[in-house]
């Protein structure tokens, strides 16, 4: 007989999380009532915006009560339904959380058309993290054919999509990663112009020879050191995507800032932002990741790993840089 | 005979200006040539920002060199003219600097209609002070009625005139200011919800009960720690104008800011802003504020001093909180 499995909240973790924060239950598989359906969940997508939750501080969403599911993106089919609008068999994405099924009343579902590409690709690149890096691109920063574009954690799941956005609406693009690994396959596969080791010695040396106009834009999802050398060399009317601050999650209580002056004297602009405040983005994104991927000009690496057991160690794993791509599971 | 007296850069200053970083250097009056005026200084505009150029350090304008005149905004008049566009008796403003006459080719020049007020009124109401206020709650924030705005150095030049415009424009306004006498001005002069003592031990509870739907806008003067707490409460896509960092001026190096985190998970727009950027509401500006100014809705105070040589010292006392309004030097 098949059961829900779930990873859910233990403990709340201090700094990394490790294996003892979580839990994995098993319990009877839930039936749809009417107006509801079951998903099975066939792969998760990890983002390191699920750590915010998982401490009790507030933040854009509530902090993840103990015993709750950890929260992420899902892509899987329709194995039950009682919904007039879904069929078992219909593939869908959703923010079903770490877990092997979940029950929908169908809001926060999107219907997932496989012509369009596979399930991972739904998670990854045509959905939360590409569709992000598009409005931060386009929606916030409003980046036009010769900005100085630079994208920290460039390999990541995001990164890597902003790097060819810009790329591809003719920006120069400098991307910053955490090994020289990531760094050649930002330049070589990504293809932006530049691509700078965070942990350089010579790191602000290296960013101003890869920006020799300036930074215009600054898609930040990092924080901590890097971004405080980004802001530097920000230009007049220079834009900032805070898109995410994962170098500062695991100690949020204790991390600061730049100071302003740079904001001030630059006249810059810093704007958090995230995707759901874009929705209306959402059809032009689809559309064109669409063609650009169609047309080859975007390429995508998922690190899809097996087993939904797995899932709290390649979340530390993805927190410590010790992943490459789209983080997923294969559940 | 009449000499041109000038205060100039003789030492770059450590922390607040010491009157020996400064000099007064009495020289002939210089003739203007053709397509000149000379302009007699009847008052000098004294603002924080000057402080900055006198740092060996990027910023919205180069370093100040040591033997320059301090950069400040002058209200006076033409007293010899071989420019086809001013005559002797014109009454002007300009960035003159500290000092007692300049020669000028136009540029940066303003004609000063004594029928719209005084001088001092020139320099500060309706000068770069109150133009900054108008800009930076119009341009930038983009104030609407209902808004909680906080305004910190709120019995500033640029504070007295944000308090007033956001007051008129329907915004609940919520001052910071540097001692009990001041904050009692704000609320009961310049028409306040509340204003805040910044050094109340008490100060963020106090910010939260005067703030009870959070803060939509804060028009940043100060910088520095008060700055970190109003962060704290801001709601989500509220606006940070950041038009000043007094708090820091004179230890640029050191500061630091807050941790962005609000930034990102508020989706807060932080953003810096110089007035001469937002010309385009000039004209609006003083079609408002004389509107304003006339049916009584505004009240401005002005903190004048007497005489050039007391300069440097008025701006350190400036620097340290010990004014009360616009500040200005009767030359």
């Amino acid at each position: 007989m098949i059961q829900r499995r779930k990873i859910v909240l233990k403990r709340r973790p201090d700094g990394i999380p490790a294996p003892d924060d979580f839990e994995l239950i098993h319990e009877p598989l839930p039936s749809p009532r009417k107006g509801e359906f079951l998903i099975a969940h066939d792969y998760i997508g990890l983002s390191p915006a699920a750590r915010i939750r998982m401490d009790d501080r507030e933040s854009y969403a509530p902090p993840l009560a103990l015993g709750e599911v950890i929260y992420g993106g899902i892509a899987g089919h329709v194995i039950a339904s009682d919904h007039p609008e879904y069929s078992v068999g219909d593939t869908v994405t959703a923010v079903g959380g770490w877990q092997s099924h979940s029950i929908s009343d169908g809001r926060g579902v999107e219907r997932w058309d496989m012509a369009t590409g596979t399930l991972p690709n739904a998670l990854g690149l045509y959905g939360f993290s590409g569709n992000t890096a598009y409005a931060g691109l386009l929606g916030v920063a409003r980046i036009v054919a010769g900005d100085t574009v630079v994208v920290s954690a460039a390999s990541g799941a995001v990164g890597s999509a902003a790097c060819q956005i810009a790329r591809i609406l003719g920006c120069r693009v400098v991307g910053i990663a955490g090994s020289a690994e990531k760094c050649a396959y930002v330049r070589d596969v990504l293809g932006a112009d530049a691509c700078i080791d965070r942990n350089a010695p010579d790191f602000d040396a290296q960013l101003a020879t890869a920006c020799p106009d300036g930074i215009d834009v600054n898609f930040e999802n990092v924080g901590g050191k890097t971004r405080d050398a980004v802001l530097q060399h920000m230009n007049r009317f220079g834009r900032v995507v805070v898109c995410g601050l994962i170098a500062e999650y695991n100690a949020l209580g204790a991390s600061t800032g730049p100071s302003w002056f740079r904001i001030l004297h630059q006249r810059l602009r810093v704007e958090g932002f995230l995707l759901s405040d874009y929705r209306h983005l959402r059809a032009d994104f689809l559309r064109d990741m669409k063609r650009w991927h169609d047309a080859g000009q975007i390429t995508y690496r998922e690190d899809i790993r097996d087993g939904l057991e797995t899932t709290p160690a390649v979340f530390a794993d993805m927190l410590s840089g010790r992943n490459f791509g789209k983080t997923i599971i294969r559940v």
